[in-house]
């Protein structure tokens, strides 16, 4: 129930809210998640954020486009434990001709507590040579919704 | 030879530099070092910074002290492959009473390309509870020389 | 639809199905999954398995129990690749007083293409000292059924 | 000391030994080494294995060839913990055309103790199709030493 009330109310604000479970393979002997593994769980949501959109990353790779990350501003508020249900929000912040930035958050589901949050810079390149390309028109159109 | 060339100088602005291969696990389909792993080598050279200086993170946390990335803000620059051998820089940049700043660098071991770069904040907190606490004069000194 | 069929046939042989998407984090610079991360899509559906039979192993922890894999007999058929859809089985094979041994299948949701198969041998161990302990009558009346 | 007497018995025995030191992205919320986490440290030191006889993965993989786990047996004895520092053994068991079996085992640098033994079966295979390929000559006359 309080997991689904975090899920629209991230949604007011996000443009898209994935959920991320932690298991022991995200967790480290300090008893709490290793801090890289938030930063996989948000590039989970971004993925399925492109993916409701119609967008799939192998068949966009097979069209010789990759999205890399190229920058990171992020802080870690509070830890997350085995078993944690967890909130993955997406929000679309800034968008140019060959590279877009998004705004995350990661929520505890039950009690609402912010966890993680950030920006991460992300530039479209050829699949080949990592050269910046535009992003497709058609792609740049849903994710602007 | 090029490579410790390169740690000579790396070590002319870093405090400390601590190699890293890349293999199978790093890499992801975009045949390049997956995003997070860089952060993952970056912890890796702090932790032997630390242990050069004396300091193993496993007696600190049976004396109830464990390190916690609270902040990260870093830029991707050009990718690292499949057996690159790679040179992670750790640099103090400011020490406060209960956590510390450092500057983190990734370079190519044999062509000097810088790879990755930007900063890392970490708070010294107590291993039950995380709250903070301040660290320890011994370790204090050690990190600033 | 065929996803459905999949699981619905699986679940004839298997006491229980999980999925499992494949990420970037999970794929390596072949193209296809890097080997241990199958290993990581069975520890989440075991973990599934046991939650949906009512046992969270976050709390089993806090009562001294740890589930620890001793053994591990696997055999990789066909490699899974970004953006897949995968179903991991979990069959309890064999229960002994202090430790099971379960049957684990990993299929491609949408061909049910056998992907990888195997057996893997858990111990119930106390939390501290890591030493065989029995497993809980009502955990293994539930994981019998 | 004991690390190097340990890394000398074990070439009693293997053809090759690699360190690996365990840091806190290879543990989990139990206070140990997470399972799969061993089988890469495997995968490391079959690596540097074949470095050190003149063959490097990405460099067979220009050439077509790419070698793919497809089976492994594996037994869990002790536990790793952080900052622990582990030797890593390779032997080549058996070779066939296309493929090859090694028994590895991870031993604790300090202590001896056998941590983590098995065997790994590996297939060569094109880069492209992952069809089964013969094992370069230059390559077989290597290893088989």
């Amino acid at each position: 129930m309080s997991g689904i009330r975090v899920a629209i109310e991230a949604l007011a604000v996000a443009d898209f809210v994935w959920p991320a479970r932690v298991y022991w393979e995200d967790t480290d002997a300090g008893g709490v998640v290793y801090h890289t593994n938030y930063i996989k769980f948000m590039e989970r949501a971004r993925t399925e954020w492109l993916r409701v959109r119609g967008f799939v990353q192998s068949e966009l790779q097979r069209e010789d486009l990759v999205f890399a990350v190229y920058g990171l501003q992020l802080q870690f508020i509070k830890p997350a434990r085995l078993d944690d249900l967890l909130q993955v929000e997406v929000r679309l912040k800034l968008c140019r001709r060959a590279s877009f930035t998004v705004s995350q958050r990661i929520l505890h589901a039950s009690t609402s507590d912010e966890l993680c949050r950030g920006e991460v810079e992300i530039a479209c390149l050829d699949a080949q040579q990592f050269r910046p390309r535009a992003i497709p028109q058609a792609l740049l159109s849903e994710i602007q919704r």
